[in-house]
């Protein structure tokens, strides 16, 4: 039996998701790598009912620190999900029409199988034994828990970020059964820069002594190290604006003293927020590795050519971009746009107006309603 | 006796640099924190020849982890310094005409005193009880040593990044004493978003184990620490479309294994590299207190406000920008202009055209030539 990881999810007031296995022994999953896993668990929720005809499913994508909990809470005392506003009765995934359905990405620590799971050939966690997985892993779980569910076809998939790779990859992998697309703040593949920034978060960890080679579980977490990946991670998540709006040059603190080395400014003390506001809830290992398949996400894998892969396609794509975003700027987006419409499939491109970077997918929640809303009424 | 700190200066073929100290008990060199710092030593570096007035002399102030060693080598067998382009006959800082100097910064581990300096009242090296130190600081100890040299009054001053911060300040704190001043990629003050790279970069040392509080010094050296803090850095002196350019998706290596987890991607091992060749020439300590120099960097401070500050220049000033510099885009700079100008500043601004990021400076050398000898022969 792969028990939950002890971190950070069993730590919250969030009840624990409806869950589903699959690749038992001797019918291991197996990766897009080759090699196999098993049994694999897979965390979700969903909100809504699943019509008759099983096609009236909407498939949901978190991004790197996310979980399955992106709608309201089925309790009222359960926090809101990270897309709540977005996933609801009259909102953009309208809960009267479609049957949402979120759940952690394969690698994650929110109740699917990752490296803080145990390994049943040891007994003891994966850690860094569990096997490198990649966007296109993520999806092909994805699809086996909406064949558990009776799903028959989605009629979209969304997500920000890492969560946008796995609708890229979705409309690539599963054609005919994906209506439409709706990727926010990503693009065709992880750029050289994201993968810069995503090389020193890991480093972080690893230069944490302890980290112990990811066999930190039952002794102490590194904290100091998925703390300062996290502050690298967040200030790419923001904007220049972002920052100079809401901090500027304040000092934080209310004794303030220009001149002492460790007086923080207030931008530093966020960040510090931040990052140890990550380390209660987020595994260290399941940080190495989903920013590790972000770097992997290239759609073009295993076909001819970027072209190839997209002419897979038939659904409809919206693609978003966000206008002060540093990872993934609007121009970046508007390339894959015109490329998809140059590989025949219906594109439309839509950019948020917000001074919020990267971040902004689950800030702007006005634009966002406004372009799924349309686009999915279309 | 102050000696040298032990890190990378010696360890390079570059020949001891002149030195001059200044500030022995009881006349200790006052900061601008109020705390007294002394006896200092400032390793300084001279091309061309004091005019008999004393009043052809430039300064040039180095970047973040340069040194003194800014021209050209004067042994055959002497590495080329990091503006040699630009320093010597003909050149845009005419050897023939000018009398240059470049010293080591307050804090640097270049020959000048920093936290790897012994501390004469307790015979170990400073580490983290050197005070803390900022641009202000910098530009005064090099006006004790123009002072030494018997230059009277400076024609022009001229630096990138650091070395920008250092020739606005000449420009605000000794307004009678400089012709010109020429910064490159910097404006008034550092931004939030450049604080937060710096506080990353300083927790990554911090975090290191072998950073022991600072005191380091003849134990292990912090290496992953300061290797991950350049690696950051680098990261920031870069732009997208370099990365994108010079390593695309490309990963390293011989053999590759694109699901081997420790595989990297080109980039990740150019930044290895950059942090693993930085370690092997730079103080940790210096690092913390220069970025943290970087980060006080504000004109205004002790100022009624900015234009106060801006009113005070007598200078002519060229300002220069790079067109994909992600610390100090253009607009950022042409925003200080507009800001000279209406304090009644002959102002003149010109942009870099570089796919480089904010290194340019150090990189293309014709267009900083055509901008600096255009300005100067004006």
């Amino acid at each position: 039996m792969i028990r939950p990881p002890q971190t950070a999810y069993f730590r919250g007031n969030w009840p624990t998701p409806e869950t589903f296995t699959f690749g038992y022994a001797p019918h291991l999953f197996r990766l897009e790598s080759g090699r196999k896993l098993g049994p694999v668990t897979v965390a979700y929720e969903t909100y809504g009912h699943l019509a008759p005809d099983g096609k009236n499913a909407i498939y949901v994508a978190h991004a790197l620190t996310g979980s399955a909990h992106a709608g309201d809470g089925q309790q009222a005392s359960q926090e809101a999900g990270w897309w709540a506003d977005l996933i609801g009765p009259g909102k953009a995934f309208d809960t009267d029409r479609y049957f949402v359905v979120c759940s952690n990405v394969l690698g994650g620590c929110y109740g699917t199988t990752g490296p803080a799971s145990l390994d049943p050939e040891t007994g003891v966690p994966y850690a860094m034994d569990f096997p490198v997985i990649t966007v296109r892993d993520m999806v092909r779980a994805q699809k086996l828990l909406l064949d558990h569910l009776g799903v028959k076809r989605l009629a979209a998939v969304s997500g920000g970020s890492l969560g946008a790779m796995q609708a890229l990859e979705w409309a690539v992998t599963f054609p005919g059964y994906v209506a439409s697309v709706i990727p926010i703040a990503a693009s065709e593949r992880l750029t050289p820069l994201a993968i810069a920034y995503n090389q020193a978060g890991r480093k972080a960890i690893m230069n944490d002594p302890d980290w112990c080679q990811g066999r930190y579980y039952g002794r102490t977490f590194p904290v100091n190290g998925l703390s300062l990946a996290r502050m690298i991670g967040t200030i790419t998540y923001k904007s220049k604006e972002a920052f100079e709006e809401r901090f500027g040059r304040k000092l934080a603190g209310e004794e303030t003293n220009y001149y002492d080395f460790f007086q923080d400014f207030e931008v530093e003390s966020y960040l510090n927020y931040q990052g140890a506001k990550l380390v209660r809830r987020f595994d260290a290992n399941s940080y190495l590795y989903l920013t590790k398949a972000m770097d992997l996400h290239d759609l073009s894998r295993g076909y001819a050519s970027i072209q190839a892969a997209l002419r897979r396609i038939e659904s409809r794509v919206l693609l978003i971009s966000i206008s002060s975003d540093l990872l993934y700027p609007p121009q970046e987006i508007r390339g894959l746009a015109v490329e998809l419409r140059r590989s025949g499939v219906t594109t439309e491109y839509r950019e948020i107006q917000s001074p919020f970077g990267h971040d902004a997918f689950l800030i702007e929640f006005g634009q966002v309603t406004a372009f799924i809303s349309q686009f999915l009424s279309a």
